[in-house]
């Protein structure tokens, strides 16, 4: 329960009705971090940049080159880079402003693609990342340090694969891919805790379920409201037939847009299951009151007619007076009488429970 | 509770079978008022002007030029301006007549375009804004004074971002993303609320959590309402390439776009978590009930039997008749026994209990 | 309840497996009457009429007739109206066969467009209305007396508006308009009566509640059922751009079709809210049961452990058998110790059930 | 419920993996009865046959041929009459295997069509027919002998209508219709259950209701199931424009896809009705618990401190010991006194009751 | 219970970043098994073959060859055989990583197709067979030995049917066919058991049905998940009009194609029979739950004012004192009048019951 999501993320910067296009920061957000990987088939180099001159050499030095900034703390360096590769201004803003859904979009000679990679934390957190694909090159737009990208570096440098071989275009696949394939361990955990769960709710109704049935329910749907737009976005990269992309490159992304359905039916499949759970609880909770209510009944039943009797012995009518006034209690057999008396009542109600089958 | 809104709004003007075109008020409806904002690279100015010669002059002394009409409680200097500006009639009555949805409409030489705008009032109300967007003007129609193009305005009257550069369009790009934009603090309220809602909901079962929950879904459907058709409104602006609409402004309004599907995305996951917290109230309730029961059930399970042993030496059956009436009455250690009866039945149906687990 | 409408319908005419196109009535049926309006610019004239010929001659004299004719009592008389304008059989089979749904069809030379107007009753009742739109003529037929014309016919006769100078499409247009906003009215009765409805089942949970409820959502399910088709029959009016329809009158239905938009928008908005409150009743229903069990619950566990004291000491153990038998009852503050005994079990109870929270 | 349908269907003919487009049967299945009906305008026949040359000559004899084969105990005549008007093999094998949906499929010169006869059991029960369509004839293919086309029969043979004049395009719509046109009795008679059954659920709880909408729903799925592919059959009938089928003909198949568009309407909104019906049945359920336990809590809360106060003055305590032991038992007014308390107690508990609304 | 099908696959293989195309397998899988039949009109041949250069040679010895490889556990040989048919890497390690979807892939000159056979263990489990279709070649790719295949290799080894006289094509359409047949007498067993829970939910609540209800729901699902994407598979076959599907097969691909829409219309039947089963469920647990609290209210009702006036004349107040102390004990009838006062009262509140309608 601690470490539910919060449903409104931080405040946007910008305020409805200012000026679009505008890249502007709060001072407390940490400068970025720019690292470089440049590569072709002959060679490549891994360095940390501080500058735009260095970039737009390396740049030059290799058929590929993939800039991967961490942090926007400094928007005249991020406009910089962003002219430096024309890119458009207000998907520079959108690369920065992390507030975006996956989704991409096309300009002049570049295109940019927005995904969210899931974070390994202990709530389900997403972290936007920024992709601009053009010619020869790819720029990241890391919100923060820490990604799922560390094997792909590793095919780059490593020269594992088809990877040195392969443009810009197949780099950009390679990370969407890392993306999308993260999703699955999550989904994976999800899985393991609702079939705990189910086994729980099925077995004995818990106040807790319910609430942990909300929570598997408020997660799921969040990762279903992250996955859902992937499986457009790659679909537009895959349909749209833009020159960025090789052809070679769309069987790939094929496979990756698979992966997005394979997603979106697990996640389905999850939430179904869950929002079953939700009325297998109820209806346990229901049961329970039942057996509870069961129990109330056959002991009221069986000891209000008993009591009765006691009472009506216990009664102080004056013998003497009459003889009518309770002779029972001046019968030779009179307490043997009254004993038997509740046990007969006792026997035929419970006989008369047992009958209504509430005995089982 | 109190502030929940009507679903019934106010009447509509027209009676069904009346002829169409016709703009008409009550004689209580308030006087417009009109703000002219005209504009280019050079210059600018912002008149407030009560005759339509002025806006002619004005217009042809600007590029741009902003006729921002407030109330409508004078149909002749409103028929005046639509003839100025070459309005079609029927959608001259749409815009004064405030219960249109959020559409765009093509005409010959002018797009009208109508949205809706959150105002900011305890409860969520929303006031309609009518656009017509021709060559150089944009003319908006307002229901109600108060507005939230107060950015805008600043924007062109220090020259702020490339507003006094660009024309008409943009303009109207911009006021429209100034109205969707004014969603986003409505929903987060909203997702407060809610959050605020579902620990309650999820703690605790209290009466008013469902009346509560129900006024919740009640706004988020009112906000879904009004949000969704401003989503193919702004699609249509996209989509049909309007000549009126410069290609440059394009990507301006697809980034609109996203905002309206983000809005519809948020609103949608906060339906359906309001949804889910339905089912937990029902449960909890539910479990609460097991909870009173339980209690019920064990007083009367412990004390029925015990108060029936009270009730059978409680009776007088005379001991002196026969040696077989309650001579448990006439031992040494009588009380003692049945005392000890007492105590070993309800340690007994402690056991029990106990083991059914509802002392948890 | 009284007036919940029936589902099943009169019985149609026709039965399964007999020959289509044919036109049959029940001899109870009756007779129609004709009203023939015939307008241009320069006159108009309004008639009922008992034979063909008046019609063929009002149709030569004038540029638009409107032949309304109501109840279909006479199939020789409809038989030859439809000869004298050439209509299909098939269509005219329609549209005296009142279990149409709304539709347009095209046919070679004029088009047959099917509609139902809500009538002002008790229950919600529609009634067929079916139009014949050809070149110079609109024919009418009405199940029964009673339409909401009234002011059509009046704007015809008092030249109001543009209707005198348009074609039959106009007058087509201007019937088919009268009928859809006839929907309002009896759409803001229905959303008084939901908002009644809803105070009233969040207040307080009463048995009628749910069945009025079930009521209100049939109402608007049929509501739904009969506005619904009328929003794609408009739709293809507009869009299949029959030669009949001319470009002038278009821009009038787009404004009929947002009319059945917005209509679909309320219904649905009120079926909604509807659903939300069958949920708030029940969850309020079990609130009530918890009220209830509390207090039960609360007196139970007050008073049964005190009757169980007083019961002990309502004992009739031999005190001069044994010393161990009751001495309490010879204790010189034996009653008082007893009361106060009680009075502690009660105060330790009551803090027990403050402290679950149920006193509240 | 003695009348449930059973949801599995008797076996499949055919094992997964065995050869297609095979005709086998079982011994027991009874051998085919052939009934052919030709005509022209001129003349008809109608006549048992019991070989294939006996068609053959009819087939040249007169202008349409309809051959109506019920039951297919015959593998090898059927593959004959197959042969004799060249029809595809995997079609026939369909036409015999009665496991197949509503569909149309084109083959080079003739169409398979697969509809669903509703039969008149006391369970709704669906018999397959289906039809070869080709130049001049109709072949009709009966699982079972009795059918709905008797009426089709009488107007071929007394010459009723246009069918006589018209080719087999028409006299197959002819026989579709009648099929389409069955469903309405069917639906008339589940909607007369169910407006019964919703006046039982609305008024009082029956623990049979809820069995009886189960099976109501039931029904109205089975019958949504077997109309719902009859509405895209027919529309691939009219859309694909067949050259076997006239262009006359096509507005009578509009028409009878507008019959299976009101029998989805009215299915449709039965099944939301039955489903409203449900949420009524178990809020009508708990409102009875409700009413029950009130009485309960009214009894136990008014009971039970009547019965301690006469608990508390049965003791037994030593009046002799000690003045502080029940000196009220002594009081000259003790009795009245204690009366007066209970009289007192149960007034003041009924008030709280009252105030609370239980009492109503 | 003990056999639900876990939610969560065996791990994938491929770690997220990882490079696309590789096949790698975990060594404790075991080594594949090839059997290669190859056939033509004139002779077939049946071998085990352990290398690709057999097969080669038994490719240009028959028109027609599958080869089944069974078991992936050697990448070198799996590899050889891509190379050998010309096979799309990509696709070839979809073949043998067996967590894909049913899809079909167009490769340069081959087709690669996934379905899911369903396999006859207690829990529904499905394996994946992935296809390959060549110019007269087909190559299945199974996760584990055992198929329902042994009837399409019978009728190739036996010449049954047209299989021998036909291609590829259409040895891959029977092996799509017997795949999916295959999950008719799975829906069946499904089908048999639902019912059977239908009616022990409908006569009597069991807090076991519940469970069972929603482990049938969830294997409906997977059926359902299992089923629905080889619909859309089957249908891009006949659609996409491969060069390599001849014309003559197609028919018989539609055949197939329907099957998969009668199966997803029998899993969606049940799912919603099974989804109203659980309101039927929750329905009768409450219904149950007043019958019990009837009987409880009942035995209260009746037996608290009888006991209340036993305890009244078991009060002690001393008749020496006061004319007024409970004068009734010293009546003559006074004990017969106690008893006909609890009669009176027993009689009076039975018949408030019965007309309560709780006796019914």
């Amino acid at each position: 329960m601690k470490h539910r999501k919060t449903l409104v993320k931080s405040k946007r910067h910008t305020k409805p009705g200012s000026s679009p296009g505008q890249i502007a920061f709060a001072d407390s957000t940490p400068r970025p971090s720019i690292r470089v990987i440049a590569y072709g088939p002959e060679g490549r180099t891994d360095r940390q940049v501080a500058d735009v001159l260095s970039i737009i050499e390396l740049r030059k030095a290799y058929p590929v080159i993939w800039v991967d900034i961490v942090q926007f703390g400094d928007a005249e360096l991020i406009a910089a880079v962003g002219e430096a590769f024309g890119l458009h201004r207000l998907a520079l803003e959108d690369a920065v402003n992390t507030h975006q859904r996956p989704k991409v979009e096309e300009y002049h000679d570049h295109l940019f693609v927005v995904a969210l990679m899931l974070e390994d934390h202990e709530a389900l957190e997403t972290e936007q990342i920024a992709f601009f694909l053009g010619d020869g090159f790819v720029i990241t737009f890391q919100e923060r340090p820490g990604d799922c990208f560390d094997r792909v570096r590793d095919r780059i440098l490593t020269a594992k694969g088809r990877i040195r071989n392969s443009g810009a275009d197949y780099l950009c696949y390679a990370l969407l891919d890392a993306i999308i394939d993260g999703y699955f361990p999550a989904l994976e955990k999800q899985g393991e805790t609702l079939e705990a769960l189910e086994n729980r709710v099925v077995s004995s109704p818990e106040p807790h379920n319910i609430a942990e049935l909300h929570d598997m329910k408020r997660n799921l749907q969040l990762l279903r409201r992250a996955i859902w737009p992937h499986r457009e976005m790659v679909n537009n990269l895959i349909r749209d037939e833009h020159p960025l992309i090789a052809a070679e490159t769309r069987p790939f992304l094929r496979d990756c847009y698979d992966h997005t359905i394979q997603l979106m039916d697990i996640v389905e499949t999850y939430r179904e299951i869950a929002a079953g759970l939700v009325d297998v609880h109820i209806s346990s909770v229901s049961f329970k009151l039942n057996e509870v209510m069961k129990v109330l009944t056959i002991v009221a039943t069986l000891f209000m007619p008993l009591g009765f009797i006691a009472g009506v012995y216990g009664m102080n009518f004056d013998r003497q007076t009459s003889p009518w006034n309770m002779p029972e209690l001046g019968w030779y057999w009179g307490y043997p009488f009254a004993l038997l008396l509740m046990l007969g009542s006792a026997v035929a109600l419970l006989w008369y429970i047992w009958k209504k089958g509430w005995l089982r």
